[in-house]
């Protein structure tokens, strides 16, 4: 795995609670995690970091400036940055502070439908949403997100939807026991942290991240499917995790399609 | 259980050390864990949070207020307020925090006899206190802080005494491995916060979290008891539990009393 | 063993990351952790604490404030502190804190050989490094930093090398499935902190503790080397591990040498 290969180094600027799952995980599929956060050291910081990852997870002002701060360092060395809006929909901060993150260029940003849509309220405002919560709403609040901010969108749940310009590419599979574990989001962000960092192209990196973890939390939950004991199968089977299998569960589901 | 089926939001406003871990038991029990701090979003947070935890484990200045904030916006919606005085009597930020949120108004505390203890310090100190640590002493100083404050309070231990004005509900079992994992007192906060959301009576949410990690810490005593593998099994055991298996557990120990 | 009888308070002022593994790691080996930062109440809980470990892993002003304090107030009482400087090197922040940390007076010093590198940079740029990280030069920088800090200085690696004034005590053996897991540096800078609080000898305390991470890795990694499994058992076998073998261990090590 390229990725193993070159043990990208991930700026983590994210949240209290999956700070420690998201540091495994990364470690886990072949990365090197480095969570900062101090304004006095993100120039040296971003300088070394391979990505950047911002979270919103559990944000204030102190967060939000650090952000903000790693976003323009990492913008101006063409840097990818991804971006998780968790919880946006849930508060004005949560919506206000990922809006104006992705005005400031990301290059991925990964949420579940709820977020996405949240994100592109200016749009279904206007028009109105009968069913907000609906794939197709997502998927096209998220195809107007990747034309309007020019990236790669992210919409995760039982099936993924990775939104290009015109392009919607879709990733089933997975095990819903997921839903069950935190920080299962903020770590598939993490992974698209991790694979952007060895590839060009921002639409393939979410491809193989998103298919990583579908293929993981397969095999973990063939392990054992309750919580605890899945999360601890989903690591081992990240770290065991090879290219091959990745690229060939992409050509499949292609094949299929 | 009514629990899983209601998947209440539980908003935790808690320490650094066990962030994660009671994100993970409110998931297994079939709850939504929310973890939010900003002064600027709990208005909008509060309003949509079922229950609201506030732990004092890793305190400063700045959570303080946060958890003020929360408490004031749930004392006006009446939703449920439960406490985690985490090493009250430790210091004078602790005990006096939570003395101070206590008088805020809660609707359960839990604590380790020492922490209640704490609380309880302005009676004790003019009584003069044999053995600080005894359960008869704590259990009187649980009955008199019920009172005072009006409210269920939990005292944890080797066996759990869950106080509310004159009663006295004794709870046995468990595994002692509980002492060996942190986050243990936390999570079982987190878990009344949860029951507390899908509860009318706080002392029927107490008896019911309480004993489900009686019950859960048992079968996971069973499966591994030590710590690492104990924790794992626990998570998984807390997901597989019935509310017949908590209902038919609290009946024997009615009985047996 | 004695840290199981003794049950040693050990204070960590420590990192968002690594904290609940810390935490859980202490408790294993059968210290008592104990997380607090507040300014407010350093003073109360340095006083009760048998040991206070610094670590810089997700530094910020705040934070270096509540460390220092707390380094002060164990100066002043002759209290064993360890300190962790996670990063020095990849920031002048991190570099200059654990400098400064330093200088203040610390028992011991446990980083990689690249921060332990960081730390002596003066010496080493006046000389020249030719390779850096080649375990000699590390090495001949952990002498110099014990002599000119007094203190132990620990590099972890594939092999641990303990450094007091002129000697060297060399530990091999562990599994490299801990670089994997995050907070394995952290903790095994924790189980110092465990170690020196019921030892006299800070040598002694690295030693003891720089084997029992090995011991306990060897044992997990038989049990299962992916690195999800590998945790849940390095927590079983830190809490296992009997005083005995630690001892046999090093009395091996010393008879091969």
């Amino acid at each position: 795995m390229i990725l193993k290969d070159q043990a990208p180094l991930v700026l983590n600027i994210t949240n209290f609670v999956s700070m420690n799952t998201c540091a495994n995980m990364l470690l886990a599929i072949g990365a090197s995690p480095l969570m900062a956060h101090a304004t006095e050291e993100l120039t040296e910081i971003v300088s070394i970091a391979n990505s950047v990852v911002l979270n919103i997870g559990t944000l204030d002002q102190n967060w939000i400036v650090s952000m903000q701060q790693a976003q323009q360092l990492a913008v101006l060395q063409d840097k990818p940055i991804i971006l998780d809006p968790v919880g946006a929909g849930a508060s004005q901060l949560r919506t206000n502070t990922a809006k104006q993150l992705l005005q400031q260029g990301v290059s991925v940003v990964r949420g579940n439908a709820s977020e996405i849509l949240a994100l592109s309220s200016a749009r279904y405002q206007t028009r109105g949403v009968d069913s907000l919560y609906a794939s197709d709403k997502a998927i096209e609040a998220g195809l107007w997100l990747s034309q309007q901010h020019n990236c790669t969108v992210v919409i995760s749940g039982e099936r993924d939807y990775i939104c290009l310009e015109q392009k919607v590419h879709t990733i089933s599979g997975g095990s819903d026991i997921l839903t069950r574990i935190t920080g299962m989001g903020c770590s598939a962000t993490a992974l698209i942290g991790a694979f952007s960092a060895t590839h060009d192209e921002p639409m393939q990196a979410c491809i193989e991240a998103m298919t990583a973890m579908k293929l993981a939390s397969e095999k973990a939950a063939t392990v054992n499917a309750s919580p605890g004991s899945f999360y601890t199968a989903l690591l081992d089977e990240i770290y065991k995790l090879k290219q091959s299998e990745i690229d060939e569960r992409i050509n499949q589901l292609a094949t299929s399609a």
